[in-house]
This record gives structure tokens, C-alpha cells and sequence, in this order.
């Protein structure tokens, strides 16, 4: 690392990070400490931050802007979904945090539209958060925790990424779109590809995508485990805040004339074809024309990952005049009120009904499996950003990653179908629709924050099912404990917590959320490892990019919940890992990979001199004891003092507590 | 009774009734046997009505226009709803059955719109198919096992109602519209004042009334426990299907001059103010202006009680350039693709979702507990048929029925609000909006009945979730078993099997489905009554109206397969009576009904010689013993000789199969 690249290399990245830097320095994998201009919080994760939030003792937030949506959990079947929206609007109107109302939109193309401002910082509890680089935004997604601690003024903490410059050259062919992008990134390098870094767009490519082209590419940047995405704020961006009537939020954002990138890799976008990510990850990336013919039950549109106007216009188009095959669900998800008023307002909403749509209300839906739900082992086709196997809510699932365009072909014909192919037989151009010089602006589902007079006053509305934070215990000095579980690669914190329409409705109660820990990969591990609680507890040992995916912070709260009190994987992915780390489960790492393999569930394993071990200055290695086999291996650790002092103390919230002199908070 | 009135009175009723009649005399309480010319099945009914069509064994419906709609079961979860969907499609198309796709449409509105003929029966698993009578059709909601026997070309067996003539004078003032009508019946009669009736409207006040405003009273008429309701086949009736593109189906069907109804009521539209049933009966109603400014927190405009596109525009034409109230959910439920794209074509659809409307897919979603479940005692007012305790999907609700001008109002102010108390202080002209001359009529989701050839070779796709049917033992000649539960009065079937987002994707799996029975009242019934199967089973004995409101044989049959054999009760609801003896259970009443105090929860009861008391000619009346309290009493049944036949074998199934000399279906 030279001097200049510490003190930002010229990048868009270096720069928005360089202006943010209140700690540590920009080496990286390096912990620095970041100020937090905006928040993000979703419901499914809100609820959480909410309780922290209160926790942490702020009277309001300090943040420029906050703001609380409300978009995964609004199927309501039964009264706790409307429970926790009285929570959170009584939670954002006690804190002076803006109320995105059910039914106004997807968090990140909402935020985006309503509050996105090139140059600012955003973190969000929800990893689709780096979705706002799109605008020249350092965007991240970390977990519920973090979000918190922003919120109460406190830096973000993240490890100093490197700068990965991807060269965009060419435009897209006719019936390729922005999501074909990302895939292609996906197919080269799959979902560990983006670990440890910042991916930034440049190059002459990205005149031809819009602002909303590069959201659907910087959202599922999250999909390469990247710690965030950017683009620049150009002349694009500059039209998108124009037609949102908010020009006045426009400032440039540029790299400087020779900026230099830790690594560079280039994309002739005229050379890319329709992609598909097969079940059942995002990184099985394959060209449509290779899966083409596969019959097809169910199509999807929307999400985060395909929600602008744009994506919806172009299937109604498509569709216009005809009908989606007869056997084929054909479901359309509004990404936020005001893209289905401006679909209305052209008249693209009717070409859809008329060929066939199920128009669903706008939110995440299917994307979160609420809802949506397909037949086992039939293949549906989603422009979404994930497909980890049972996501969707049908255990055995048969989920699909393509564009709009792919997906909308698909539905025509049942079956898998390259658009290219689709429109050739029939002499269809494509369509390139125009978008309104002013978009159907629309906030009257979004609540400003009370007067802080007035907030101070507001009683949180706390349901039944809103159950206490669970209190954390110290990490003993020592653990000895069993193996309860033994994971391969790439296990995402939907397969540790899942999401979905049983699960999701106890995102604020962790002790009935704990019963969902795991089972995809066991059945009975909430039950022994309950057992084993009070014995000390239990780990875990995993393969490589341990909890990848959603930023939920569930997954670390009920692992810990249910006792555990150590992973020890061949690697983690960053939300998961911090999220851990500030519920004081300590995420151990093997120093030869090979050691991996030598631990067996029911293994007992210990740990001893942990005090010491985890003091600030102490080096990040110790040994881990397999007393059932009678061996030791060498374990490292990539904690920072701050993350060691936390996990010591059983987790975040109680290491502030223990600063400020604050009892700890109440026991769940 | 005179020959006159035993050979049709003159009514639109007698002479719809005296054109199907098989067998029987029109004598009021008789059994009347009724050709049926279209049957309609919704999909959380229809999965169960096509395994009893397997079962009875024809190879195609005998029925003119048999129709599966799939409408109720739509949220998908998980994989269930979707494999149900995928059955249905197969039977449909197995046995010459036309499929109406999720998203189609309700199946009220969407039968009225694409098949209804004046004239012609229908017999529908679904307790609100009574809507059909808006166009002069003779619309009998039944259990699904009739349904099936109805496909297979038999009769629809019914008691001869009495025909209620109910006159109407002037024409209904502004603000107040169809859905008041309705509910002055209920507020006048209560939900039992229209068991053995059938509710024939006439009078100069009719031709004020279009064929949808005559569907949203025909729908509730149900909820007065009416046979059915009709209505003449007019000019208003022809209007409606010639926007339909389906004036040829139009023919008159008119009381003749000097009818005589067996009762007479009159309503003077004119006198008609808001009304609002309180929760939780469709009986509680009270003006709005009495209930005004109790805080509102949904708003639901939408289902089969308020499907028309009228209902919609208003509502749109309230909100136009206004918003809804900040702490309101102002919930629209399209209630068929029609609806939805005309309402779009209006414009309308935009104004709803500028005014905060979380615009849903079209279906029956909360009417059904499918979703939109409020918050544990807030209100919440819906333009729905029912609003029993618990059918919302929240244990402790607060559910309001009232129409789309009251709804709309209350949403825009946040409380209850007369909606003539809202006009008049913004000087607000009522909205009549003018309806298209041409609907946006779209058969591209009903898929049409497989010529007879390919239809003999479809296979059905049975998912992991569709059971078979239970096997039913026939009825010993004596029972010695205890009462396991004492009910009040009008218990529904959704307290019996409730609906709801957890209970009704077990709709095709009767063991799993019987775990939720009568939970709500006793919750561990299910538990105890298997306890007891082994043994003999167990009665119940119950109040008034026993089993009112949906239609749903899942009540009868999961009663049946925790071990019941005979209800003791004061009173009956029509469908639910017919179920339990169609599933092998004795429906018996008391004589004297004080009798039905002396018996409480855990006595031992007797019955003997039942062959002989249900012999054909035997008399309806049998000697009942409470062995623990040493008393019997006199115990009366309604069943006619052929239900006496089909209780005995332990079902309609079982009878027809020892008739035929079939084999018994399989085993569950």
C-alpha cells in the first residue's frame, strides 16, 4: 500500500471514504471507522434496531436522515404483522425517523428516489443498502446493530475494502439489460468474488445506463459478497434526481484523472448475452440458451433488484396485445408506489393485467418468501437478487435469477426462452421506453419526523409479540463444549434463520425465532442446542463464506440465544461475521485450512486464557483444543480491540453499557 | 299450503324452483330434489369436490357450465397452495370443468360476469354462490359433497324454502347505496331471519338498483341464513350483459301479476340511512352516526359483498386528490380482472393508489383471513360479508362491516365517519359514476373444458399435501359416549374450521386440517376427541344456528374424523346440517328445548336401536339417555329417508357406493 492510495487513490470509492473517515486508516483490511450521514431500516430487521436503538439511550437520532420502511412483512396473517408497524411507527415517531407506510415501496429504489444524495453515506440493515451507490453514494449494509449505533451517532465500523475498478466499454445489445450485468459478474466470479471489496463501475460503458440500470447492477453486488458497490454521480444520476424533482440534491461525484483501482477488470457490454443464475444460488450463472426450454410455472417481476419503471415497461410491452402462457403464474410486484402510478399512468398497468398479471401490492413479497410461494421442484423464473434453496417458502424449490426481459419471454411461452429468440420469430424490436421528464412524486405515505418536543412525548407501542431484547452474558474464560453442527461452503443466514411466512412474523421475538435456527441443515438443532445451554453451550464449525447474505442479525442473535459461543469456519462472509461479533459469539477462523476437516460433530472442544487471548494488544491467534480427539489446532481471529472488547463483554450493546456505567438491558 | 302455491306461486322464486324440480312437492320443508344446470367450486372447497367427483365416478360432468375458480387460497406461503392450484387445473381439465387462473377473479362476480343466465340453477360450494340471484338464476350455496353429486348428475336436494317477498319503495339518497339495503335486513332479522327462506325482492324501488348493486344483497343474503335470495331477470339484468358482450343470454324472468310471496316485508329505500355491522356478527348493526369517531385503523374495500366496479369508482372519486389518514391502511382488493382493468381504463386506479391505497392482487385476501389481519382490537371497517370472531386472522379482532362510501370516508378521516357527515363539510357532490357500455371483457385466464377425448387421458397431479378422503365407517346401531364440548348459540364454521392464513393450506389434507378444529372455543378438542375415537367418539351439544356462515364440508368432515357421531342441538344452520349428514354425522334437536341446559360437558349419553329409529318410515323422533345424570330426553331429527340411508352407512359416499355396488373410496 503506497501513501496515495491510503489517503484515496482517486476512486470514487477512496473518495467517498476519505471524506467519511473519523478512524483508522485506509489500509485495507484495516477497521475504520466511518461517519453515517443517512439510515435505512427495513420492518424485518427494524424491529430489532428499534429495541437497540432504545437501548443505546439517544433521545433522537443523529443522523441527517433516517428512515424506517416498511416493505418484507405485509402479508398479515395474523395480527403481528400489524403489530410491528404500529412498533416501528411509534419507534420512528418517538425518534425522529422517517415512516415509510406499508404499500409505498421496496426500501432501496424508495430511498433512493425520495432520499438519495450523491456523496452522502447510508447504512442499512438490510444488505441490498449498497443498492444507493447507483447515485454516488458509500451505501453499506450491515447488521441491525450497526444501523443503531449509527443512528446514535456513533462511526460505522467496517475493514477498509480494496478498490475494484470494473471498465465498462460498449453498449448494450438489444434485449440485454442492466441485469445481465451483474450476472456476468456473477458467472466470472461467483458469490465469494466480491469479498474484502468495494466494486467500482467506470469507463465509457456507462453513458448508456441510467441511474436506474446501475441500481439493479450495484444492488446485487451484495450477491459477490462485496462490501459495497459505486458508480459516479454524472449526468444520469443528475436526470434521475431531475425527474424525482429533487435537481437541488445533485452534486458531481467523479474519479480524478488517473485514479488507480487495487484491481481492475473491464466488460465489452456489447458482448453480453441473456444470463440465468439456475437454482440455487446466484453464482450458477449460465447463458439462457443453454437452459432454453425448460417449462416454467411461475415468472416473477420486481424487487429490489429489477424495480425501476423501466423493467416494468419494457414486460408490458412485451406482453402487450398478447397473453402469458396458460399454465404460467405471472406475477407483477410493484417496487414502490410511485413506479406502479407512473406504470399506471401509461398504461402499461392494463397491458399487464390484460395478458395475464397477477398485479400483487408493492413490497418485497416473493423476494422475502412471503408469498408467492411455488410448486415443488418446478421451475420459476424471478428477476430477484437471490434463490438460496427454500427462500422462496417451498422447501424443495426450483428458483431462477434472470432479467425482465428473459423472464417476460418465459412467461410467453412457458418455457425458458432467450428474449432474443422470442423476438425474432415474431419481428418484435425492442422496446426502449421513455421515462417521464417527472416522476409521479408521491410522499404522503412517508412520515417526517415529529418536532423533538413533540417526539419526546410519543409512547412506543410495544404488541405481544415484541419480546425484549435477550440479555447477554460475558464470555467465560474458558469454554468447554461440544460440536453441534458441521456445516459445508457458503451457508447463507437464510438457511441460519429463515425469512418467509411462518418465520417472519417473530422477527421481534427471539426466543420463538430461535426455534427456526438452522433446521434446513438439522432438524433438532434448536432443541439440543437448548439442551446444551446451560452446560455452557455449543460451536459450530463451517466451511468457507459462512452466512452470506441477508444482513439479518437474527441469525447471530438466536445462534446466540441458543448457546453458541464460538464458530469456527474456513471463512465468513462481513455482515454475518460483525454481526457475531456484536452478539458476542466469538468467529474463529482455522489457520490451516485442513484442520477444518478434522473436527467432527459431538467433537468436544475447548478454549482456554480466553481474557487474555482476546486483550487489546494481544495477537490475533490461539490455540483450540479437540479434547475428544486429543488434538489442537491453531485458530486466528480478524477482531478488532473494539469487536474483542465486545465479544468479552457478551456482545456491543453490553461493552457500551459497561462504558457509559448503564445497567445492562432487560432480560428477554 | 294450496295446490297454487305447491305448483309455483307466481313468484320469481316458485317458478324458478317448479322449472328444476326432479322430485319432491314444493310443500314448505319438504325435500325437494333440483336439476342443476352449472356448479361453481372455489379452490379452498373445490380440492375436496374433485376427489368426491373421482370418487362417484363419472368420467365427465353432466352439468351445462361447471366452473373452478381459484380465488380463496392465493397468498402461497409455501408450496401448498400452489400443488392445490396445480390439482385443480388437472381435475379441471380431467373432468370437462372450465379453470379460472389465480388472479382471474373472484368466483362471485367472475361467474356473474362470464356465466351467469337468467334462469338457469346453479349449485356452488361456497355459502355466498346466492350472489348469482342478482341476475334471476336460482343460486344455492351447498356443501361441497353436493357440488360433486350436482357434476355428477344428480339432484340437489333442498328443503322447500318459503318465499319471503320483500317490496321495495323509492330510491336510495345519496351516500347511501346496496350494501345498506343488506344490512337494514340484517339489522331487522338478525343472522338467523332468513332460515328456510328464500328473499325475493320486487317492487318499484328495483329499477334504481343495477345488477350489481342486486349482487351485493343477493351475496349477504347468506348471511341471514337464507336458502337463497332472487331477483327478476329485467332491464337491469339485460344491461349488464349486453356490457358483458353476452346479451343473448338475456331472458326475462318476471313474478307474474298477483304473486303471492308466504311472507311480505317492505323496505322504502328512501328512509335508508349508512348502517355498519359492530363487530363480530353481521347482526350487530347500528347506524354509522351512532359509532361515529371511534379511531379507525384498515379500511378494506373489496370481495364478493362489494365486487362491483361502481363500488371501486366511488371509493376512487372520495379520494381523488385527497389522502387517506396517516395512520390508516386503506386496503383495496380488486375483485376480478375486469373490475381491475376497467377500473384502470377510469383512471381510477390511479387515483386510489395516490390517495395511499395498498393496492392488493385480485382475490378474496382478507375476506378469508388470507392476509390483512388488523391489529389485536383496532378497527377495522370492511366492505365484507362477515366479520365472525377470529375469521380475520387475529384472535382479538375488531372487524366492522359497512359499505364503500362509509369505508372510504372513515379512511380519509381516520375514524368512523358517516359518509354523509364527510360530504357535507367539504361540500362533496355524491360520486355516480357512469360504468363502461362495454366491459373490458378478458377470458384469457379462464381456461375452457378439454374436448372429451384429451380429457380422458389427463392425468391428475396429486402434491404431497392433497390427502385422500377418510374412510367412513357406517353408524353403530347404538353409541355410549361422552360430550365433549357445550356451544352457545350461532357458532360459525369459522369457529368450527377456521380459514386464515394457517389453517387453510391444509384445506386438501383433512387429519392436518383437524388439528385447528374448534380450537377457538375448546383448544384442546382436537386432542381429546382423538382420544376418545378409539372408543366410540363423543357429541356435542350446542345453542341456535349451530354452524352458520361458509359453506366449507371441512367442518362437517374433520368433526366426523376426530370421532363425532351426532350434534344435539337447538337449531341448525341449513348447509352445515347438510354436511354433517352427508359426512355420516346425526344432527338430532331437542323436543323441549330446555332440555339442552340439563346436559353438560362430560356426561355419558345414549342412544340405541338407532337402525330402527332411522328405518325409512320410522318417525323423526328418538329417545335420547344422559346415563351419568339418569334422564333422557326426546330428540327430534329433520332428515328425509334418503339422508337417514346415507347417515346410516356413514355418508353420502359410502351410501352411493353400497348402492352401486362400488367399492369404498381409499383410506386416509
Amino acid at each position: 500500500m503506497t501513501t496515495q492510495q491510503r489517503s484515496g487513490g482517486g476512486t470514487v470509492a477512496h473518495q467517498l471514504i476519505a471524506a467519511h473517515l473519523l478512524e483508522g486508516r485506509m489500509d485495507p483490511g484495516e477497521e475504520i471507522g466511518l461517519k453515517v450521514d443517512q439510515t435505512l431500516t427495513q420492518d424485518a430487521t427494524g424491529t430489532l434496531v428499534m429495541q437497540e436503538l432504545e437501548a443505546l439511550g439517544p433521545d433522537r437520532v443523529r443522523t441527517e436522515v433516517s428512515v424506517q420502511y416498511v416493505d418484507h412483512n405485509i402479508l398479515q396473517a395474523d395480527e403481528r404483522n400489524a403489530e410491528d408497524h404500529a412498533f416501528l411507527r411509534s419507534a420512528a415517531r418517538r425518534f425522529g425517523v422517517w415512516y415509510s407506510k406499508p404499500g409505498n415501496g421496496v426500501s432501496h429504489p424508495t430511498h433512493m428516489q425520495r432520499f438519495g444524495v450523491p456523496g452522502k453515506s447510508l447504512a442499512g440493515s438490510d444488505s441490498h443498502t449498497c443498492a444507493a451507490g447507483s447515485l454516488g453514494m458509500l451505501a453499506i449494509g450491515v447488521g441491525g446493530l450497526e444501523v443503531a449505533l449509527a443512528m446514535a451517532g456513533e462511526p460505522l465500523y467496517v475493514r477498509m475494502p480494496r478498490i475494484w475498478g470494473i471498465r465498462l466499454t460498449g453498449a448494450l445489445p438489444d434485449w440485454v439489460s442492466a441485469k445481465d450485468v451483474i450476472l456476468e459478474m456473477l458467472r466470472r466470479h461467483g458469490v465469494k468474488g466480491g469479498v474484502g471489496r468495494v466494486l467500482e463501475y467506470h469507463g465509457p460503458g456507462l453513458e448508456h445506463l441510467t441511474a436506474m440500470d446501475r441500481h439493479v447492477i450495484a444492488n446485487m453486488g451484495a450477491e459477490l459478497g462485496a462490501t459495497t458497490t459505486v458508480f459516479p454521480a454524472d449526468g444520469a444520476v443528475r436526470d434521475f434526481l431531475r425527474a424525482e424533482g429533487r435537481e437541488h440534491d445533485f452534486r458531481e461525484v467523479a474519479a480524478e484523472p488517473g485514479a488507480r483501482y487495487d484491481l481492475d477488470e473491464e466488460i465489452d457490454l456489447s458482448a453480453l448475452q441473456p444470463l440465468i443464475a439456475r437454482p440455487t444460488s446466484p453464482g450458477n450463472v449460465v447463458p439462457v440458451r443453454e437452459v432454453a426450454g425448460e417449462p416454467v410455472e411461475q415468472t416473477v417481476i420486481g424487487s429490489s433488484a429489477n424495480p425501476g419503471l423501466r423493467d416494468f415497461l419494457v414486460a408490458a410491452a412485451m406482453v402487450r396485445g398478447r397473453q402469458t402462457a396458460p399454465g404460467v403464474s405471472f406475477d407483477v410486484n410493484p417496487t414502490s408506489r410511485e413506479i406502479l402510478q407512473d406504470l399506471t399512468r401509461a398504461g402499461a398497468t392494463f397491458d399487464l393485467l390484460a395478458s395475464g398479471a397477477r398485479l400483487h401490492q408493492t413490497g418485497c413479497l416473493g423476494c422475502i418468501g412471503m408469498g408467492q410461494a411455488p410448486t415443488s421442484g418446478r421451475n420459476s423464473l424471478r428477476t430477484f437478487p437471490r434463490n438460496f434453496p427454500g427462500r422462496s417458502g417451498t422447501e424443495d424449490d426450483a428458483v431462477w435469477l434472470c432479467s425482465p426481459e428473459t423472464a417476460t419471454a418465459s412467461a410467453l411461452e412457458g418455457s425458458i426462452t432467450d428474449p432474443r429468440d422470442w423476438a425474432a420469430g415474431r419481428r418484435v424490436p425492442y422496446p426502449e421506453p421513455e421515462l417521464p421528464e417527472e416522476a409521479a412524486v408521491n410522499t404522503a405515505m412517508l412520515e417526517p419526523p415529529l418536532p423533538p418536543a413533540e417526539a419526546a412525548g410519543v409512547q412506543l407501542v410495544r404488541g405481544p409479540n415484541i419480546s425484549a431484547l435477550p440479555r447477554l452474558d460475558p464470555l467465560p474464560d474458558s469454554l468447554d463444549v461440544p460440536v453441534l453442527l458441521r456445516a459445508g461452503d457458503n451457508v447463507s443466514t437464510d438457511e441460519i434463520s429463515p425469512a418467509g411466512a411462518r418465520a417472519l412474523p417473530y422477527r421481534s421475538n427471539i426466543p420463538k425465532l430461535s426455534e427456526f435456527t438452522l433446521t434446513r441443515l438439522q432438524a433438532d438443532y434448536p432443541e439440543r442446542a437448548a439442551e446444551l445451554r446451560e452446560n455452557g453451550g455449543h460451536m459450530i464449525v463451517a466451511g468457507e463464506n459462512w452466512g452470506q447474505g441477508s444482513s439479518r442479525e437474527h441469525a447471530a442473535i438466536t445462534l446466540r440465544h441458543l448457546g453458541l459461543r464460538a464458530v469456527l469456519a474456513r471463512s465468513y462472509a462481513r455482515i454475518h461475521w460483525q454481526n457475531l461479533a456484536n452478539f458476542g459469539v466469538l468467529p474463529l477462523r482455522f489457520d490451516d485450512p485442513d484442520d477444518q476437516e478434522r473436527v467432527r460433530p459431538g467433537d468436544r472442544l475447548s478454549l482456554d486464557h480466553l481474557h487474555e487471548a482476546l486483550a487489546d494488544e494481544a495477537p490475533p491467534a490461539l490455540p483450540l483444543r479437540n479434547v475428544t480427539r486429543d488434538e489442537t489446532y491453531r485458530m486466528r481471529h480478524d477482531l478488532s480491540a473494539r469487536q474483542r472488547r465486545a465479544v468479552l463483554a457478551g456482545g456491543t450493546i453490553p461493552a457500551l453499557a459497561g462504558t457509559r456505567g448503564q445497567p445492562p438491558p432487560p432480560a428477554g
